[in-house]
């Protein structure tokens, strides 16, 4: 497959490099060339070379730039999406999400999987860091989508096992491009002294980064400290868990101590700040995190906890919690949330191919439609994406060279009645 | 013209009323008829009176609902977005706002006006309550375009006057079912006690409400507590201004006195939490608000402060701010919030036919598209519009009888595309 994206504006996310008007062409699943007007001017002068495109798209001056990464999801929980909203953390958990969860099949996961990848798609989102219960059918729905996907295991004393985790990291690793695996577990507070023993053996093994949710609530940061007499990320350390990186989900307390091990071992702070909004859990100090060289990416949690799946919402909330928290408008420009959103994420995600447009890279492309009134007038793209841009905006996403959603409309081999029936479906048998 | 609006679910914001499926019949600017299945059967049997529809539309079981209020704007700094943002205050009023705005005349206002109008309908929003320069021009847009707006003079010691507001309140409270006035100024620390108390005398003579920037900022109150030796709305109350009710924009640092004199003077406030975030000015204690029985409407600010002009932002941010604020994760639920943005915007702008949905009211309706995935599943219809829903949702927008938004295309006597070249050769004028 070979498609032109032309009359373009640019925004690669390179550093330092402004948006440009130019144009990307793809080949298969990677960006085959990227130029802007002059390049094009100087190298061809109006006479291409002979290609066959499949596909060439007037982009009508509107942006193109990388997908947007959700560095954090548990995309199935679109089942309790409006059902248990309202109640904090501890209590949501335990008295509404885990008897539901314990009721789930792996073939509803990956139904329930698909209805939250129609909505990724149309914010941009063009690769998810996902943790839930069976990986294999949230790879399925992924890969029957065209979706890209880093599953992390969410090993716990409850669900999973060292041996599963290892067979699972092995077997997604080398099957396909859309699809990685990192080493993960839930929490400090669901997982035995031993599982986290053995996972830092394996860790070690294939000198393998580790994630998993830390620091989300005082509470588990207090129980935490009463088992181990340490803070999560300190004690999580100690056990060798982190010696080849990895990354931490929310962060929204961590202590001076915490942080040090975070920029030691150059872990990832994955921040989700709808959800800790929406939990009351508290907001992660994101800018200090910055002054500290801590790198920081952006994800959504899951739908039940947020209860969307839209990085225009998460990117806002960055920088509007960050001036509040620090009592200063100047904090958190939208550049530096709009990198967190998408070359950061891909770090977090170890996507190496998939963080800025530029020749060789993957094709995880969306079209920004800059012909809309909140993006007018154009005086920063940048800007107006963070400060007023919406998933109303997101004309196209491309993922690996296909394009999966354009204008609307959906390409990825299902309508998305049929999706909204079959969840709606297992909905009903769960709460029935 | 007769309108028919078929196979709809309906949330009329009545009170206690819960969403029903059922239609609504529209004649000329009003609601002439709403029922629900049951009645829609037990009265017509399936044959219906003879009316000739000049329009039917099937709503396929999506939601009809009153438009969002938005209680506080101003629509013409459409200008400044994205071109002053990270600064505080009163450094962007002083050193970026003022400048700007010395260059504008009042056909400018018209088209950047009529810009904002395109993006409020792109989010459902069906009425504005408008504070600008030239309130003839702002109205005449809004003539214009089909937007139904609320304009309230932001007279100060530099602008307008106490002649000219009379003259204004007088005229457009006559003229057109679309545009109505309400007395105001601009904020007690750019207007004299001289013009405040001519204001109040105002206010007196026609009974009239009083409306105004307040208590926006620490530095504010502090600087009239120095002045004035009272807090903005005790001063203000002081002088007579609230006898006849009214409302404040903003309300984030009331003290116990000043909600004693809101509680007592039946006063709204307006809440603006994204313009408040993103200029580092703090959280108001809507929560707070509401357990003293003060009545809230929400806002968006002007698109240079916030930079949207989009009801759903606004409406999470209300509900999470509160959570985080209050250390609650039940604080502020979703009806809570949808009553603020509809109904008690509608009380805040004295707009009684535009509140809910029932026979004899205005027809300011919206479509919510629940056949998105962000929609889905359907467990509770008004926490997915706070928690998980966004502009890409909003189907339909009429004002007044008038379909003046229907996916994505607009019908406004307009295209878009030469808006945004008129808007832009004027920002073009102003910052060369």
């Amino acid at each position: 497959m070979n498609i032109r994206l032309y009359n373009a504006r640019i925004l690669t996310m390179e550093k330092d490099r402004p948006v440009f008007r130019g144009e990307i062409w793809i080949k298969n699943e990677k960006i085959a060339y990227i130029a802007d007007e002059d390049e094009l001017k100087r190298e061809w002068d109006g006479d291409f070379p002979k290609i066959s495109w499949d596909c060439e798209m007037d982009c009508r001056d509107n942006l193109l730039m990388p997908g947007f990464k959700d560095a954090h999801t548990h995309s199935a929980m679109t089942f309790l999406r409006s059902y248990a909203d309202d109640v904090p953390l501890q209590k949501w958990l335990n008295e509404k999400v885990f008897p539901m969860e314990a009721k789930l099949t792996g073939e509803d996961i990956y139904h329930l999987t698909r209805l939250a990848v129609l909505e990724y798609l149309t914010s941009g989102i063009t690769a998810i860091f996902e943790m839930y219960l069976t990986p294999d059918t949230i790879a399925q729905a992924c890969l029957d989508m065209g979706m890209r996907c880093v599953l992390t295991s969410g090993l716990n004393n409850f669900s999973s096992s060292i041996e599963q985790v290892e067979e699972e990291y092995c077997r997604w690793n080398k099957k396909n491009s859309l699809i990685s695996y990192q080493l993960g577990f839930h929490a400090e507070y669901t997982t035995s002294k031993e599982i986290l023993y053995k996972l830092a053996q394996l860790s070690h093994k294939y000198r393998a980064p580790v994630y998993t949710h830390m620091s989300e609530t005082e509470q588990e940061v207090d129980e935490c400290m009463g088992r181990w007499g340490m803070t999560p990320a300190v004690f999580l350390d100690s056990m060798g868990l982190f010696e080849f990186g990895g990354g931490g989900f929310h962060c929204v307390h961590l202590t001076e101590s915490d942080m040090e091990v975070f920029r030691r071992r150059r872990l990832h702070v994955i921040t989700n700040p709808a959800s800790n909004m929406k939990l009351a859990s508290g907001v992660a100090p994101v800018a200090e995190f910055l002054r500290k060289r801590i790198p920081v990416a952006i994800g959504t949690d899951g739908p039940a906890s947020n209860n969307c799946l839209d990085m225009f919402r998460e990117m806002f909330l960055v920088t509007g919690l960050s001036k509040l928290k620090e009592n200063d408008a100047a904090s958190m420009d939208a550049m530096n949330v709009l990198n967190m959103a998408t070359v950061q994420g891909a770090k977090a995600m170890r996507l190496s191919k998939a963080d800025v447009l530029a020749k060789g890279k993957l094709a995880d492309i969306i079209m920004i439609d800059l012909h809309q009134p909140n993006m007018q007038p154009i005086h920063n793209i940048p800007k107006n994406i963070v400060y007023s841009g919406s998933k109303s905006n997101v004309a196209m996403t491309m993922i690996g060279g296909k394009i999966l959603y354009h204008r609307g409309e959906y390409n990825i081999g299902e309508s998305p009645e049929k999706i909204y029936a079959k969840c709606d479906e297992i909905v009903r048998r769960l709460t029935g």
